[in-house]
């Protein structure tokens, strides 16, 4: 077996045996097989696809290129949930608590932000003292003590998804639809959940633009889990629009307590939609009854003691979230009702402040981004402020208002 | 503009613009863009193709990479013949000093063998003495004064291509007609002749396996011929079996000097038609004239004596070439016809035997190779030499006569 002969396999559209995606992907991960040889590989996947058989090996050879997470100490159902990412995207710091709070077990591994999609641990550094890097021993015990914990992403966990990750982001090659199932599937299975909740993002604002590639995606990674015996359950949401009003780490710490100590709007609807989605495979009930139990415990400030419970206990001060001094608010210059907000220019605005990343080693600042005063759907009238911005310093923003809001 | 948006154009299977080609194989030259961002995009290359204007436009960019030789020195037309290798490929050595010996300049670079493809320069180069590699002006000399030159590739001439060439052989991507077309026609359009004919060898020896790739790589180069305003020509000859009855480096000059010297045979036949059509676009007569004109100079020794001036001017002794003292006779064990010889196999063993290169670094020895005694369609007896080894030492072949000869 040689790689050239299994890339020219794959560059003919023949269906490579487990064998050779063993070969090629493993002698990777050890170096034997170059960077250039990989991803003229990985383009010829991007192009020809790949068939189930396929992705079901790959999804195993990931999982065991490192450790799996056992979770069999933890006396209950696991459910773990991700999304694939998107603009303003707090949803996992509501509905993690919030499920929690149901007495299912959140173990949550997250990654960071890169582009204009946002980091769950991003965020949860936003709060002072918070640490997100808990050894296993650590992980265990907190969920074993109060249910939930979330951390970044062990280094033993799929390390051949870290390389590939890496070099798909610097060669073209992130927009295919098995890939992308194989990194997302492959981290959730190893990490030792029963029950997995994927919210795909759809839209302008997120990595899949339109709704039939998230289908496929929500298809596959269904029959993935299938294949694996793990209950996976995909949702496709819009991301068209910025979710929610605020963008930015501390920004979206504060609107996710503010709904979780009650505020009402599209934010909490998603959030108790996704909660009862989860809660429903979890505890083998209807999607109805797990409604009104998601919703009970929301409306009883459950959930925000578990988040309040939880950030405590990995070490967080929840009163010491600030946002930046340096303050511009973006007015109107014509009255009208709001037709759409630009989820892509808003998110790559919040970059450009600073609270995203454009390269993996650009450092991030917390206090910095946006708040949409006003949402789809809000009437407008001239000299109103439409958005405020939160700047790392008293820089000179110049931004055409039509490249984020329509105003009809 | 950056090389990912350029990758995940060209994925997407959208037509690059000009600067978008210049700036990603300009800065991979310029060593800006990675290995593996290029092999990523000659792998979307590979597989959604190029249109005519993507391929016109990459000609011209891998031709401006480096020199472009300057011919209008020399008083008359200037043809340049390529091929695209095969096993047993030695016509070069018949039909440059035939068609030189009609009056005709033939400027040649030529390049080194790889895998079971040999390569004119290394068969001059088992001629003691011979010097394969001039300076510019040793070339335009000996043009001037002989009517023929051969030499290797100056380092300055499409740069761009041999980068490009040694990525591909590494990473799956050699089988696309638009860079195999580029390769070839940019080289020879640098090379400064006015007339270009190549020889396409298609079949199980041959780099093109199809008539169908082939005659796709005929049309593709003499449109490009044309965009150039350079008269190209391409013939499409068969590579299913061995060309004529020697392959190995001194072996190979050897049958060249008998076709020169007057034998009959296949080998003759495609020389002479080759060199006709290098005459007939050279001179504008037909092909039935031309055919007339090379077959006199063959048969009066003009072009004998003109190979022998040309090896003599660059330093060669015609009386060293040698083969290995030890040989090996392979028996038929059955009676028949033979009604087919592997050329792929024939070409594995002759690189076996040291004749032939597996890696680039690899030495090669002049002295070894195989001689078919036997050819298709002769009648076979148990017992009788169906073909020869050229041994580096006394080593033992094991082989499967089957495996390289079908006699019924």
């Amino acid at each position: 077996m040689n790689i050239i002969e299994i890339i020219n396999k794959k560059r003919l559209n023949k269906e490579l045996t487990k064998e050779e995606l063993e070969y090629a992907f493993n002698n990777y991960l050890k170096k034997n097989i170059q960077d250039y040889q990989m991803s003229s590989l990985l383009m010829a996947i991007c192009i020809n696809g790949m068939t189930d058989q396929e992705i079901f090996n790959l999804v195993d050879i990931f999982i065991k290129s490192g450790d799996v997470l056992d979770l069999s100490c933890l006396d209950g159902v696991k459910v773990d949930k991700h999304s694939t990412g998107g603009v303003g995207d707090k949803i996992t710091l509501i509905i993690a608590p919030l499920v929690a709070s149901c007495g299912v077990y959140v173990p949550k591994m997250s990654g960071r932000g890169l582009g204009i999609t946002g980091g769950t641990i991003d965020k949860l550094e936003s709060i002072k003292g918070f640490k997100t890097s808990l050894s296993e021993k650590e992980f265990l015990q907190e969920l074993q003590d109060i249910g939930l914990a979330i951390t970044s992403q062990t280094s033993n966990l799929c390390p051949l998804d870290k390389v590939i990750y890496s070099l798909r982001d610097v060669t073209g090659t992130t927009e295919s639809i098995p890939l992308i199932a194989t990194s997302i599937m492959s981290k959730k299975i190893a990490g030792g959940a029963d029950k997995i909740f994927i919210d795909i993002k759809c839209g302008k604002g997120a990595l899949l633009k339109t709704f039939e590639e998230a289908s496929k995606l929500k298809d596959l990674m269904e029959r993935i889990g299938k294949f694996y015996q793990k209950t996976t359950i995909c949702e496709i949401s819009d991301m068209n629009i910025p979710l929610g009003s605020n963008i930015g780490n501390s920004l979206e710490v504060m609107e996710a307590l503010d709904v979780l100590k009650g505020k009402n709007g599209p934010l909490r609807d998603l959030a108790l939609n996704i909660a009862s989605e989860m809660i429903s495979i979890s505890k083998n009930i209807s999607k109805k009854e797990a409604l009104i139990e998601v919703t009970k415990s929301l409306d009883e400030k459950k959930a925000l003691n578990k988040f309040l419970e939880f950030v405590k206990y990995q070490g967080g001060d929840i009163d010491s979230l600030e946002v930046s001094d340096f303050q511009e608010e973006i007015k109107s210059s014509k009255s009208g009702v709001v037709t759409n907000i630009n989820a892509l220019n808003i998110g790559k605005l919040s970059c450009y402040l600073g609270a995203g990343r454009i390269n993996k080693e650009d450092k991030i600042n917390y206090t910095v981004g946006i708040i949409l005063n006003k949402l789809v759907g809000d009437e407008v009238q001239i000299g109103d402020t439409l958005m405020t911005l939160y700047k790392k310093n008293k820089q000179e923003i110049v931004l055409n208002v039509a490249d984020y809001y329509d105003i009809k």
